[in-house]
């Protein structure tokens, strides 16, 4: 599947840095990312979050393991309707069955408009 | 703003049925929906809760109130990689600034894959 | 351990009935359940959900495998300061390794008061 | 009422600090913040940070504005059965109507075993 056609494709992320302990990627608002308001549509941080974690997570799991999300609640603090939206995932726990992450998003002065937390179960890989 | 370009629009959600104690919403799963290993990207469930429940909320309240959703805690049970979702929303709490909402999403065979709590928050809307 | 030197004991909760697919309990609001204010304690409403919900998945699975509570999220809905709180469990899903519950609270009126959501991880149970 | 009869007193928290950006309490494990299996009870760490969110934004707001719990959301890490249990908050949002704290327990070895994300409502104080 061609990852433009995707949802991350779709929506425009950009991952910029994917890590065992911490990860960054930013999209430019759009209409793609708003709500009949005008404003980011919740459903654009959550979905960010969960794609960032769970790459993040893939990467430094895989061939031995899969990773999936478990959990995504995302708190929304102050409504975005323009400009980039940075977003910075930190690791807060590394069990052997579940990874937790705190995703801050943060608007272009800085301030924090939304904050994910990510819990994704890890799983053994089926064999080939 | 053109619905049709919003991430309602984009995601292609059909809202099909909104009231002040339920609602209901489906989407046929595509590409659009899909992370990158070709299951429903749990960003897909997150947003269309999210627009049920800020849509049905809205309706409700205004035009003396607006509402806002302040967070969205989405749970992930089963992945689905193809055919019909759907959504169906239960209000759980009508307080006089906050709602509560259940929403559970289930596959073509009617089993639950991800079931979402939503808050809203209801706040008096500014004068003209 | 004696069970009366427990939380569960000090807290005075009574679980009326476990079950696989739904499960009771109440308590009497006295000052143990209190916070300074003479109002509940959120943390009373967590802790009941959290030992209503563990109890009950635990017969359910037990000897085979263990449960081990991986979350709680209590939403706080309308503040009790008297009487009798009963707390309903029902379950939403039972997965492989996951099992989601969902606890309503009522106060004496039958008016929702909280709600919270317990996700229970099922593990095998290490041999003798 | 006095404040050794509440849910606070009964279980011996300490709040040792609390302000406006940053919290401090702990709990040295007894039997009362046990469940059934000797470990602690995941009610015990949602109802500690429960109550250094609500003091600490109590402190800040009043008595211009009261300040109530909305949500709680604990995820428990690791299981803990004896020893001290630390407890830090800090406040990730001061907006106008809400106040978001995430709050990280540690145990003796300074691993994280629980962590708690606490939305406060804010509200104005009824006149005299």
């Amino acid at each position: 599947m061609p990852l433009e056609r995707t949802l991350d494709g779709v929506l425009g992320f950009e991952l910029l840095e994917t890590g065992e302990e911490e990860a960054r990627a930013t999209f430019t608002v759009g209409d793609q990312h708003r709500q009949p308001m005008g404003i980011v549509h919740g459903g654009a941080y959550a979905a960010l979050a969960e794609s960032l974690c769970s790459m993040s997570t893939h990467l430094a799991v895989s061939p031995d393991s899969i990773a999936v999300a478990q959990s995504n609640l995302t708190t929304f603090l102050r409504p975005v309707s323009e400009g980039p939206v940075d977003a910075v995932a930190r690791r807060k726990h590394r069990g052997r069955t579940t990874w937790v992450w705190e995703v801050d998003f943060t608007d272009e002065q800085g301030r924090l408009c939304a904050t994910t937390r990510v819990t994704m179960a890890v799983r053994p890989a089926r064999g080939p």
